[in-house]
Order: structure tokens, then C-alpha cells, then sequence
């Protein structure tokens, strides 16, 4: 008889998002009536800009003929994606990345669940607390977390690194060494940012410790900020000890459209294995390339009309995130993040735990938001809302966050 | 330090079709007058149908606009795509299958290669021998295959079920009891099919055993002959033993636009844990949907004029494969598959092995096969030829290999 997968079972509940939607749901269902203010997942909203929808066009019309058709993509991408990336998001900050050491993919999600895969099962994991929950439910799903404490909501095997209101959001360096460093920044849930200085710190432990760091840089398109680095290969030694994975979800609108990529150097490697060539031999067997039209759509975002017309779209974000950060303050709210990233987190209010300020917000306010909690025990008591409405949504949600 | 997945290091060389680019290529460089006819990899030359080409515009005009945007897709794919999937692929064929047991996904390579995972380490694999290499490195890849026997080319716990001329490459059941069984049909590489009753006889297998099926029907729109089932779900009891794996590569041209589903009935259950339940967590927690514009293409198969657009694309291919079979055979070869399938499975001659034939034909005639060794040791002496190449290309290699 077929066995399934323990691991799988380990997991508690069921995902952050489907909760909250279920709770949402519930809600509409008994208040028909009521208009509902959408700031929990982080979905963009503003349609794709013009330069990617004429790309789209274009390669879609190459499609239809035989001349320009294009079948099986390259394993790693395009490479005039590859090129693009390379100049663009690398070269162009002084990073000392190649074309072959990008791999194209549908997205940073999938990169960042699938990467663990090829490490280790005895590998210690650390992770900040809160944390994207992709990081640590993957690694459980592998095996790699131990057994779960139901009331800590923490797994054994897991180190994790608190980042609070009490340390600035910035984590410590781990008392315990760990093989393998998850790091988000411009951070998701927080909002939070690191500095040039403070990620070298970072990398200088890894290299020093055998770590290897997986680097999520899918909110890089929003640093406002001079000191803040917009890839970990700014800082000197990270071609040896970081992979960094990146996306076009949030620089670009492309949540619907699905292209990522990640960075492998050349230069990682452990005995005499390069990381690599493990992860290209992943690409060959278990993926078939993103499509053809996805990865022109992703050239363009890198065409000059492209790049002008996104930097308006990231802007509209980050107006919004001023906004309601300023917003929240003048009423009197705890808040952090929203100028590096799209995402503001804030205290609840009266000792209320990040699932009652939840329902406080949706049965007073009809505002969504999600629970600090959902991302790690550290977020207990706070509470995070993302820019990705329209402005109008924005000025709502204040407006009655401020009549509470 | 942190280690790496030494499972990924069991892989033997480099997947097969790379090493055919690599000798091809050198081939072109001694050679940059010749002409080579490529009826190696299975990749498709027709470009979209017109139907699916208009469905993509309307889909990109959409994502233009903010009214019609769409971000994150429903996670098991959206209901417009999986409701005419159910419509058409299943309950037209009488297939008791629901909406809600279909997930979307970017291709049918990735769902092979993923779907292991939801199993236990411990469980026995079976595999058709030739066979998609897909299969068993992705069960390598997971530390499930034993030890590797360099001169058999056979993994210690992996069960191989030999086909060739002498069983009609049907084979026989197993002699020891496997866990999980992979069974494609119509069959890549041997281009081979299964009755209906054949068929049953695997699930009635599967069900008394409690193995379950991976079903890979990639080739489905190729079958032309009455008794062969289109879906596994056409037997009695599949729904209890089996997983199907659908591909819109061949019968819609996607190769390069990357769409594909598995089902996974709500019946596959064990120990009280649905199969369901396991694969929905991981298309959840690693997965992010395919892109909507790819969804619509999708959606636009499944239309009036998009079914007459691809019975005609089907039908070129396979008066490719006619014509190919029929001509092989003239010449005194001993050819197979190319009735029900895009493959044609031949014999090679005067005692050649695969590769030694592979190398007779490109030096020779020009012409690039696959080696059936690659698929496996059974496949020693056989040559797979795919009908994906245009009509030209077919009567050209005839040409050329009639002319040895």
C-alpha cells in the first residue's frame, strides 16, 4: 500500500490568506450591505503598464506565424531576459553578477518554496520572526523543522530571529548556527529595511559560519532610501555565501503574470559541488521554462518607456503608503515601515491580540487587513496593511480607522 | 556549514536531450554547409491557432486596464478553464470528474516532477522501461531509487517493466509489488497505445494492491483508434487508484506557453488522508497559478473553432508520422508507434546500438533521432523520430535515409 508524505501532515491549519479570505467571506455573507476596504494580501491593483501590454502584443503576434514561433524556451531563459537583468538590476549597481547565473522563473514564490530542495534534509534553517510563510511551511513539507510546539507556534528545528518594535525590526545574529539564512528585505510583513552596513554584517556571518542565505529582494523596486541596497551582491563576499531571489510581482504588476528569477554564483559551492549546477539541474528536470510572451513582457519592463511608466506605478504605491503611514500616526497608531516597502505594519490598539484587532477592524471599521501573528509569534500584536489599493481604498480605510 | 542534497549527485551525466544538442552542435561545427533535418526533441514547429491567438489579444487588452485586471489567480487555476476541461476532456467521454478536482498548472513536465513529492521516501516506484526520464530522475532527485548500476543502468528500488517488439511494448505486471505506478499512453517514447481493457487490467491491479497510478496523458489528442481510452478515468475504479496528468503541449502547440492540469479525484484516499487535500497544500504553499492570459489560451481551446483549428494541427503532425512510418517501412525497417502517437519507435540496424545509430544517421543522412537507450536500457536498439517537424522536413529525412 503507498505511503504519503508524513511531513505534509505536520503543517498546522491551513494557509494565512485562505483564512482571512474565509473570515472575509463569512462576513459579506451576514453584512451584504457592507463595503469591504481590501488591505490584507499583498495583490497589486493597477493594470500593466502600456510598454508591457504592446510587448505582450507583440510576442503574441509572434506566435501566430510560423517564422516566430517559439517552442521550448532555453532551461535558464531567454536571453535577452537574462541580458536585461543583468544590466539593469546588477551591472548597472556595480554587482558583479553574469547572464548564465540568472535563472528565469514564474516566480519568486515558487523559487523561494523549491530552493530548499536542493539542500540538505539535516540543514538548521533560521528565519526572522514574523516571516513570509512560504520560508518556513516548505521547509516543513522537506522535513527539515522537527516537531511543532502548538502553543509557542514554533518548530524545534527552526531558529528563529525575533525582529520587534524593541530592536528596530532588525534581527541579531543567531545564537545558534544555522546552514541556511532566509532574509526579506525590504522586509515583508514589516515594512522594514536594511542597510548596506547591517546586510554586510549579515553576509560576513554567513561566509564565516559555512552559511549559505537566501536572499528575498522581491520589494528592492521600492527603496526610497539612499544607504538601503537594492541586491545583497552590493555587499562584498555575497557571491560566495547568497543567492538572491527576485520578482516582477511587485516592481511591475506581474502577481497575474508570473515571472521571478533567481541568482545562483558561480562562485558557491561546498565541497567542490557548485549550488549551481544543482539548481540548473533542477530547472532541466522538474520545470519547463516561463513562456515566451511572459519573458518579453518582463524585456520591456526594462525598456525605457517601460522603466519610466513603472516608476509612476511603484510611486502610486508609495503614495498610498505615506498616506495611510502618516495617516495612522496623526490618529494616534504605533506604526512602522511604508518607505522602503509597500507594506505598513502597525501595533494594535488596548493589548488586543493581532486577530482580535482583525475583527475589531472588519466589524468597525470594514477594513481587512492581516494578523502579525499569521507570519510567526513575534508578530503577535501587530498588524499589517499593504499600499497595493487604489488611493481612493486608501483615504477610505483612514477615514474610518479615524471615526473608531 | 550546510550541506547540500546528496540525492541530486545519484544523477548519472547530463539529461539526454542536452547531450544531443552538445553532440549536434559540434556536429554543425565541422559541418556549417550541412542541412540537418531535426526529428529529435518532441518540441511542436505549427504556430497557435488563430483562435488562441485572438483569445491571448482579448486577454492582454485586459490586463491593461484597471476594470479588467487580473492579479493572483485562484490557486487550483480559474473556474472558466477548469470548467471546460471538465466539460470536454471528461464528462463528453462519460469521465466522472469535477471542476474542483482539476489543478492548473504551468505544464505537464512540472506536474511529473512534482507531484512525488506528496508520497513517502519509502514507496516503491514502477516504471515503463524505455521511458520519460522525467519519471525516475525526479524520484532520484527525492532518495527514493536505491543505488544506481552503472552497467545495467537500473536503479536497486526502482521496478522496471520492460517494452519491447517481443511484448508489443505492452507490459506485463509486475512481479514485485510497487507503490506508486507511472504509466504514459499513448506512449513517449515507443509511440505505443493501450486498449481500454489493457488498461482495466492495470487499474483493477493498482486497486487490489493499493498502488496508485500516475497517469500521464500527455498524447491523448493523438489517438485515432476507437478502443483506445482518451482519459484513465474511462475504466471502472480509477477514480479510486488514479492521478492523471494532462498537457496542452502537444494538442494546443504550448510548448512554449506552458500550460497543463492534473486530476486528482477526491476518491484517493489513505489512511483517511485525501490525495486532494495533499496537492491543493502544495499548490498553495509553492505555487502561484498560471498566468490568466495563459489561462484564456487555454480556455480557447476548448472553443468551437479553436477544436476545428487543432484537429487539423493534430492531423498535420500525423500525416507526418504516416508518412514517415509508412516510408521507413518501405525501406525495409522495422518501425512502430505513429498511429496513436507523434512517435515513431524503430529498430535500429545491422545490430547498431542507439547511439551508435544516432551518430550513423546524423553523419550519414543528416538526420537527428533521439537513441531509445536514453529512455532506458530496453531501449537499446531502437530510435524514436517525433512527427513535430513540418511536412517538408518529413519527406526530406525520408529522402535521406532511403538513400543509405
Amino acid at each position: 500500500m503507498y505511503k504519503i508524505n508524513e511531513d505534509y501532515l505536520k503543517l498546522p491549519g491551513s494557509y494565512l490568506f485562505s483564512t482571512i479570505g474565509k473570515k472575509t467571506a463569512a462576513y459579506k455573507e451576514k453584512h451584504p450591505d457592507k463595503d469591504l476596504v481590501r488591505m490584507g494580501i499583498g495583490d497589486v491593483t493597477q493594470p500593466l503598464a502600456p510598454a508591457i501590454i504592446e510587448a505582450l502584443h507583440k510576442a503574441v503576434d509572434e506566435m501566430g506565424s510560423p517564422e516566430t514561433f517559439h517552442g521550448y524556451a532555453p532551461d535558464l531563459g531567454y536571453e535577452f531576459l537574462r541580458n536585461a537583468i543583468v544590466k539593469n538590476d546588477y551591472q548597472a549597481r556595480g554587482c558583479d553578477i553574469a547572464a548564465d547565473e540568472i535563472f528565469v522563473s514564474d516566480g519568486a514564490k515558487c523559487d523561494c518554496g523549491n530552493i530548499q530542495e536542493i539542500f540538505s534534509k539535516d540543514n538548521k534553517i533560521a528565519v526572522c520572526d514574523p516571516v513570509y510563510p512560504v520560508y518556513v511551511d516548505t521547509n516543513v513539507m522537506a522535513g527539515r523543522t522537527g516537531t511543532y510546539d502548538a502553543v509557542k507556534e514554533t518548530w524545534s528545528d527552526v531558529i528563529y530571529m525575533p525582529c520587534t518594535a524593541e530592536n528596530n525590526f532588525s534581527p541579531e545574529l543567531p545564537e545558534k548556527t544555522p546552514d541556511i539564512i532566509y532574509l526579506c528585505y525590504p522586509n515583508n510583513p514589516t515594512g522594514g529595511a536594511i542597510t548596506k552596513d547591517a546586510l554586510q554584517v549579515w553576509v560576513d556571518y554567513a561566509n564565516k559560519v559555512g552559511a549559505v542565505i537566501i536572499y528575498d529582494a522581491a520589494y528592492e523596486a521600492y527603496i526610497s532610501e539612499e544607504n538601503v541596497p537594492h541586491s545583497i551582491y552590493e555587499c562584498e563576499g555575497a557571491r560566495g555565501c547568497a543567492i538572491e531571489i527576485r520578482s516582477f510581482s511587485k516592481n511591475a504588476g506581474f502577481t497575474g503574470v508570473r515571472l521571478g528569477f533567481t541568482v545562483i554564483p558561480k562562485d558557491l559551492e561546498v565541497n567542490g559541488t557548485k549550488l549551481h549546477a544543482l539548481w540548473a539541474r533542477r530547472h532541466g528536470t522538474k520545470y519547463n521554462g516561463a513562456p515566451y510572451i511572459i519573458q518579453k513582457a518582463g524585456e520591456a519592463v526594462y525598456s525605457a518607456e517601460g522603466k519610466e511608466q513603472l516608476k509612476k506605478q511603484v510611486a502610486y504605491y508609495m503614495n498610498n503608503a505615506a498616506y495611510v503611514r502618516e495617516g495612522l500616526k496623526d490618529a494616534g497608531y504605533e506604526v512602522y515601515g511604508g518607505v522602503n516597502a509597500p507594506y505598513i505594519w502597525m501595533k494594535t490598539t488596548n493589548n488586543m491580540t493581532s486577530w482580535e484587532f482583525f475583527d475589531y477592524l472588519l466589524e468597525n471599521a470594514n477594513v481587512i487587513g492581516t494578523p502579525g501573528s499569521g507570519f510567526g509569534p513575534s508578530g503577535e500584536g501587530y498588524f499589517r496593511l499593504t499600499a497595493f489599493g487604489t488611493y481612493e481604498n486608501a483615504v477610505e480605510a483612514l477615514k474610518r480607522i479615524r471615526a473608531l
